[in-house]
């Protein structure tokens, strides 16, 4: 990892992720094969990638040997995903494109969808269980910060959140509840799960959990910006979504000025943190600058 | 554990195990109370409480400290439920009616329901990495049963092939594989994890592991049977209702009367099983008999 173009470090990590993480879906039984092509469909659909290399590289920067936190990484991609499935179901968002293909119950059926998702929730937990040469004791660890992150007090309260307040106006300390649950959640499952795995000190694992906090908000509100500056084509999906549904975001609240000076703060908040790891952290404040500067 | 009557044996579990399980889901943060209690509703709307029974006994049989498993007991309610809460959406089964109530989604809305079932299913690892009382290496071996069993090639993966076979006709294979996935998987998840929980020997937990695959499919063609002789009141759900939706059952295939001899063979080949445990087993023996001769 020595180019300075994060970019392309995480374009490089995400093609040698995908294609290991679709060869664990290369094989199903024939009866149930339309529910394996449907997590596939799903899980290799794109994206950055952000939550599984976020494990991989905290896992290697506190230590860890190359390759062993693979299966959390696998996880964590597979909660995501699920997510992003249920989230398009009809009863939720109803939304019938993802990152410009179908979504998976345009594509395979509602109820194949839901499986899908249910399918690959479960599945995160099997890759976690079955982490090869991760001490057990590390592993339930991080099995139990996944599914705390991932659950009623994670993401899914998050989703609740954001569901109450589609259409009625949230004020600023629920909008980073919202923001703190719904993104940030698996963002800090990611960080502190890479240095759990590799046995990091408590002060390594608050330090990675203050990132994740600062690099979640941050991320949410450059989402909010770049639903009202991108295009549809750069970003796979419509624009204006947030006004057109009348909905909450920090840009509604406080306009694109103040966004772009409060994503500024907390990238900084985001790279401060890092000192803990000394002058080895340096592609995780790339990261912190690139998340904060992209333009889709 | 004295008495023979095992209905009641049950019964006093199931109420001590359901007020265990009411505390851990208690307090909630207030913005997404709605959605603790949908889960709770689900939970607590009664049932047998046969899975968490099987993991409680198994793990008690193989010398296991009283309680030790309650968080596996616990998570295999919790996938349980979420389960049922996610076969009864207008997608799947559209059922509006559970255990004689009103189904999760009638109750608390489609996207409530769909949520309350992800997060069950992500709690259920939540309590199981937070067992306490048991070694790392087993719950981790333990959760890979759970997730195996739960997913894609156990319980989901029946689930798809209930769905492809809903209006064609099934052969008996077809029908061994849904009913070892769908309800089999979980049962032989339950009796398998609560010996590997109690550091059972490799013979035990293949001895549970061939009791659940039988008790599995004789409760299953009971489950066949009373559809159609039993009545709504005792079921607490419509009578029929496999033969109004044209579904291939056992009884459709075999008749009642092979049905009920079916049974009878797969529960002494249960009890059978069990011989490698001495004569302690006479509560699972008895289990055996109860499920294959219940009316509800």
């Amino acid at each position: 990892m020595k180019t300075n173009n994060i970019k392309e470090q995480m374009a490089i990590y995400a093609q040698s992720f995908e294609q290991k993480l679709a060869e664990q879906f290369s094989e199903s039984n024939a009866e149930y094969a339309v529910l394996n092509n449907a997590c596939k469909y799903s899980l290799l659909l794109g994206g950055k990638r952000l939550r599984p290399y976020l494990i991989h590289t905290f896992y290697e920067l506190c230590g860890g040997d190359r390759d062993s936190s693979f299966e959390f990484e696998a996880a964590i991609e597979c909660i995501h995903t699920y997510s992003l499935i249920h989230d398009d179901l009809p009863c939720m968002d109803n939304d019938a494109m993802r990152r410009g293909k179908p979504s998976c119950h345009i594509q395979f059926g509602e109820a194949n969808a839901l499986l899908a998702g249910d399918a690959l929730l479960t599945k995160a937990f099997y890759f976690a269980a079955n982490a090869s040469c991760v001490p057990a004791e590390n592993k339930v660890r991080a099995i139990s910060l996944l599914s705390n992150y991932a659950g009623i007090d994670g993401m899914i309260g998050g989703q609740v959140v954001d569901l109450i307040y589609e259409d009625k106006t949230a004020n600023e300390d629920v909008l980073k509840l919202i923001c703190s649950l719904k993104t940030g959640a698996l963002i800090k499952a990611s960080c502190t799960i890479g240095c759990v795995l590799a046995n990091a000190s408590e002060q390594m694992v608050d330090a990675a959990a203050i990132y994740a906090d600062n690099i979640g908000l941050a991320f949410q509100i450059v989402d909010d910006i770049l639903d009202v500056t991108s295009t549809e084509e750069k970003l796979g999906k419509p624009i204006n979504s947030d006004k057109d549904n009348n909905k909450s975001t920090f840009v509604s609240l406080f306009g694109i000025e103040r966004c772009k000076e409060l994503v500024l703060k907390l990238t900084n908040n985001a790279k401060d943190a890092l000192s803990v790891f000394g002058d080895k952290a340096e592609n995780l404040k790339l990261l912190a600058d690139y998340l904060c500067n992209r333009d889709y």
